[in-house]
């Protein structure tokens, strides 16, 4: 809890999905926090929970630290320097701190850092890990870089978030713990997705497989809220092929230009652009499985289980 | 904790690192334990923590459930069938359930499992996840497979060893859980090297990198518990890679019985066998750090951190 | 040609379809050459050429150099050890040299080579590389191996077979070179698969790049006679994908028993995994094609092109 | 031969190692040759074969066909469109056709395209298949795309240069045909090296094993050529593993834009980038055997032998 002396008033960009259960955490905490999104109705959750409804972006350049969570590095630059933006009044204002918790590229992060020096406003790039369900169960967590002191101005507001963030330094470089990040998703989807057919062609059922890995050390919140759809086949898409795709072209780019070969996570690329061609790319990429399984001979059916997802206790 | 009235006299065969932890645990919560190691020394610890001691495997062989944890499929052979195993008294005394939590061929298993059917007696198959570290700190699970009547009747013990058991099935099925477990896992391991290995290349040490997944949804025990190895290259073995590479060696072998493609499986094997190669076959398979490392021109230094592995709280 | 005062006295053991061009080739030399096949009906047209029928494997021991073209390592057997094989005859009668051009496991090879020398009678491993269309157009090679005075003896008859024949050492050696061969060749063909649908979804016909890259320094026999097959998608087999995993299956088995990394051929294993398991197991590998394109999310159908094999013109 | 009576006046802008080799193959078929190098020493041998020296690109303009070799996509839009380029003359005189032999992008092959357009010349690109060795034993091979009309006038001198061209279309095609050679010989030449080491380990010379695989129909003028190399060790840069990255970067370009998938060209290209992290960058790309031996635990040394690199026999 932050003491009242010393709060902050917190502003916010971009109340989709996911930023408007990150800005509902800040708002059960007891902070003063006034919201923006460009089509106001999906801020109204947010104002009944006491949020002060802003009528536009540039609003909020009066308060003390802004979160923000678009769509896109477009997206993103435009909230912030656009016409309309963050940054378009007149009268100098700004906030001290602007945390982007968006997935945007390195390099419309480094742009708008670099323009937002001029007004001595900081940027903390803070790309998140997990999707809405997991923000709504407290378990969210982020990667955060740019300067130091900014980030311990912010911390106690991101702490509030999740169950924790790490500052891993200077500059754009959460961006590629964020592409890391993914990069290791995807592979760990893919064994999980070999490792299950094999047990399953073993005469194992995937839901008793997949309790026993996910009780086992290698189970993680990610290989337990998966096994939903593993084990009932449902796909509908939390993050589809497509977009896993484009995390591994991003983060395969990334090795390429620091000289890191890597070889499982360059099959798995090619595993997923497969699932695309394949026809799976607005499936979840959890359809992997499937893929998996037809290379197999294997024909899947779901299991109609009752299978926990690992999200259900909500932390606040 | 079982009740008095309805207390198994239960005997454990084989106390090395693995099993002496395991049946700690066993006489903490109370039972009536009798203990066996070919070595008597390695026994007394548990003997000092109330076990009974026994002068020979066939001594326990009027317990009703006996755990064995022996090193190899001929050790598990002869503690069982051997002329002075566990059935070799002529009384006909013999347990009603043993459990073998061994790491052994499934072709070993079913044979004993044939038979001790001769004397009545059911085998569980229950190979264990996880290191000597693992079980001391309450973390320890199991698959396990065979009679189910006879996973009933084990079943309040088996919980006792750590945070809980899976049934999977008649048989053998437990045994290629653990071969799932361990594919998955030697391809974890594989992954997170590569990612760490980007990951410092671009700026950020494998502290900051590690601490932000191990708290992000992709964090298991396994990544939590290797942390301090990949921050500190700290490569005492704890697994080596040669044993690693003999999991993969029966785990593709599986696969291949079954008809099941693994390409990502299948190149970590490949990865492994040239850490071998390279020199590093008695090394804990953590020094696929090291390999990736240097086929991205890195040289690695220890970062000389305070890196939590996750096990230090003791669950009882 | 074999001068005449010294031309050695022939046999062959198997006429099937291999056995009869190569048998065929030796008899247009001028050779003295009597054959045996199980089914007599198939051995006829090379009577008809001059060959001298024989009424079993038996009557052959007393020719100087006898071939064998059989299916399996258990025929192999048979047909030399068997109670009607090659030495069943009582009167200690032997050739001098036993070539086996079939392609048997290390293990039988060896077994038939120690029985062998109870006689006398030296084996050659011969493994052959192409398949009945090359022999016929006079472009079949083979590895040799076993005793070096038996290859000399053999070398001039041998080379009549093909373009040409190589001595890799004792024992089983030529063995493993037939493995090694037939795991090049399904990584070129996978390889091929690959570019192939690249060049094809870049707007260029299959046979124009297969011209192309079968002018170039890359073209091979191998590449130009599958080139039919990949421009008119005929997938008549000529080697089944269930054989090709068998082969894979031997030769990752070398790989792993001296120890030796094969990234590439245990991807490709996978890959023929796959295609089996998508139900090409029956199809020719050129089949890989087919999957890839699947992949790649293309349609394949026959271009209807004259495409030439490169084996028209037969050598002699 | 041409015939004289219309036989077409040509140019050559470049004499490097590759460009020197093939404009000798004109002259030496009795063409009329106009030669420009940015350094003129390097022209000589050529003017001596009886070239026609220019003192300038911009000399050539007036000739029908004008071949391009130069290092660089750079060098080629100097070279054509440059301040001193072959199109800088105030006459208006242009070729009718140029045709480009180096290895540029699409991207400004399409440019240059473009801009000839303008002057009604036509671009004919013709990457070359074949290093200068190649070249100067008649073995080169070219894929050609552009207009077909300017095709059919450049063919019989195309034709001269090696052993065939195919004429793969409009645009850049041709360009999409290298890149998948290039990706094709990467994968031939790690598959290469696997095997090689296994024959290696399993006690097969690496001679005796190239001998064989190049005589059988695996054998290509690339794995022949390459068998000195592997045989004594000799990684004097003919292309260097750099350079083949460059290849396998642009090639999974080119296949991620067509969305395919390259399992195969995937891992090869990690294996590649390895290569050069592991300081085998300005090597030719023939090392790939030295890390495959590494990884096998094996030490290679030269087996001094002597191989033919079957580029021996001139042809012309």
């Amino acid at each position: 809890m932050v003491g009242h002396e010393n709060a902050r008033r917190l502003g916010w960009v971009g109340t989709g999905r996911m930023g408007s259960e990150m800005a509902r955490r800040l708002l059960m905490a007891g902070c003063d926090l006034a919201v923006y999104n460009r089509s106001p109705a999906r801020a109204e959750p947010l104002v009944r929970l006491g949020a002060k409804p802003a009528g536009s972006a540039a609003e909020l350049r009066t308060r003390d630290i802004v979160f923000i969570t678009v769509g896109s590095s477009d997206d993103l630059i435009a909230a912030v320097l656009g016409p309309q933006g963050l940054m378009s009044g007149a009268d100098g204002a700004a906030p001290q701190v602007i945390v982007d918790c968006s997935t945007v590229s390195a390099e419309a992060s480094a742009r708008v850092r670099a323009e937002l020096a001029e007004y001595g406003t900081a940027l903390l790039a803070a790309p998140v890990m997990g999707n809405p369900s997991v923000v709504r169960a407290g378990k969210m967590t982020a990667a955060i870089s740019g300067p130091r002191d900014a980030f311990v101005m912010a911390e106690p507001y991101l702490t509030m978030l999740g169950r924790g963030v790490t500052y891993v330094g200077e500059g754009e470089t959460a961006r590629t713990v964020k592409l890391c990040h993914n990069l290791f998703l995807g592979v760990v989807a893919q064994s999980l997705a070999e490792v299950t057919v094999l047990a399953q062609k073993s005469g194992i059922s995937r839901q008793a497989f997949l309790d026993c890995l996910n009780k086992s050390v290698m189970g993680s919140l990610f290989t337990g809220y998966k096994a939903p759809a593993f084990v009932n086949l449902d796909f509908e898409p939390t993050f589809t092929a497509t977009l896993l795709r484009k995390d591994f072209d991003l983060g395969l780019a990334a090795a390429r230009e620091h000289e890191v070969p890597m070889p499982v996570a360059a099959i798995v690329h090619q595993l997923i652009q497969s699932l695309v061609g394949r026809g799976y790319g607005d499936a979840d990429f959890a359809a992997l499985l499937t893929q998996q399984a037809e290379s197999a001979g294997l024909s899947l059916v779901s299991e109609h289980a009752d299978v926990p997802d690992g999200l259900s206790t909500t932390e606040t």
